[in-house]
């Protein structure tokens, strides 16, 4: 996965949402293969050229569709009282750990045709260049989960397999190589076996 | 990933072999994407009609080269006085699942060009189609991993846990973002929590 283009003006970050409401509203409907760029362009209110300056291409567009849907995930009101909350530094991280992989699972995998793209985009991102090494625990999901395990030498080590973990049976279930219960359950696995303290 | 297609006679398997070999030899020089098709069926000595029946894709070619690599590295000397012993059930199958991880990591780095063309081929048939649902657990690695871990409930959960989290340690160390090092130790941590009794 590689970064958003980090905006640099209030005006360039909402032209950033706009665009990436408008990749996931066509994504949604017409899958990845059937989203043109201009249309992108047009239904986000901004030139094609504009849309690429952002985003150069199609599958860089929707890995920041994927971002910006966890960050949104993670910061919306579906996480209830624990919004904003200082960590329980004391408390055993792994029910909410498992929660959130399970909930954004659910969440994702709710919209299979935007699911879809989010994946191939990440695939096709990795296959067509050597990537821009990003540190996977410095992302939205990957701070969350740092956050979460609370202080310990390894909690970089954790967080990474808990995220390669939980992207690995999030793809299982969107192809179908596990039913949505099996990957749950498996997700509840992962969480015991590394957030325990 | 998918699996390469059954052998149905032992000349079709020999054929199959020169193919992987040529491919691997063609790879590991000239990378994923200098090899050209009609040069792995120079090399093995078939017509490009035959190696096209075998591997309708240059990256479904290279997805049973890491194939044919992991069942070979299994199966071979390297792995000295284990090798053909049956299981042994009471003991704490973490070590031997550890130095399985690392030993596998190491074997395919030490070609960097082979390395990346077999990720590349991953991503790329990934990200080509709607992969075929097979389950990992029943490929070379993951059965192995499954014999190590013996008889528990969620051995094929933590199985899956497992390749996934020696798979995203691999495309981390090949692409740089962690170094070897560190990636040895995350695949000491994976087994430590996933492998444990």
């Amino acid at each position: 996965m590689r970064p958003p283009a980090a905006p640099t003006s209030a005006r360039q970050a909402a032209r950033r949402i706009r665009i990436l409401r408008a990749a996931s509203e066509l994504g949604s409907r017409e899958g990845l293969a059937g989203v043109q760029m201009h249309e992108v362009a047009k239904g986000a209110g901004v030139a094609l050229g504009t849309l690429y300056r952002y985003f150069p291409s199609k599958s860089l567009l929707f890995l920041a569709v994927l971002e910006w849907h966890i960050e949104q995930f993670l910061g919306g009101p579906e996480r209830g009282p624990e919004r904003g909350a200082p960590p329980q530094w004391d408390a055993d991280p792994v029910t909410e750990v498992a929660e959130t992989l399970v909930a954004l699972s659910g969440k994702l995998l709710g919209d299979r045709l935007l699911a879809a793209a989010v994946a191939l985009s990440s695939f096709t991102e990795y296959a067509s260049v050597v990537p821009t090494p990003i540190d996977i625990v410095d992302r939205a999901l990957g701070q969350r989960l740092l956050c979460l395990l609370g202080d310990r030498p390894d909690a970089r080590s954790r967080v990474r397999l808990l995220v390669y973990g939980w992207w690995g049976l999030f793809v299982a279930m969107l192809t179908e190589e596990i039913s949505t219960e099996q990957g749950e359950t498996d997700l509840r696995l992962t969480a015991r076996l590394i957030a325990a303290r």
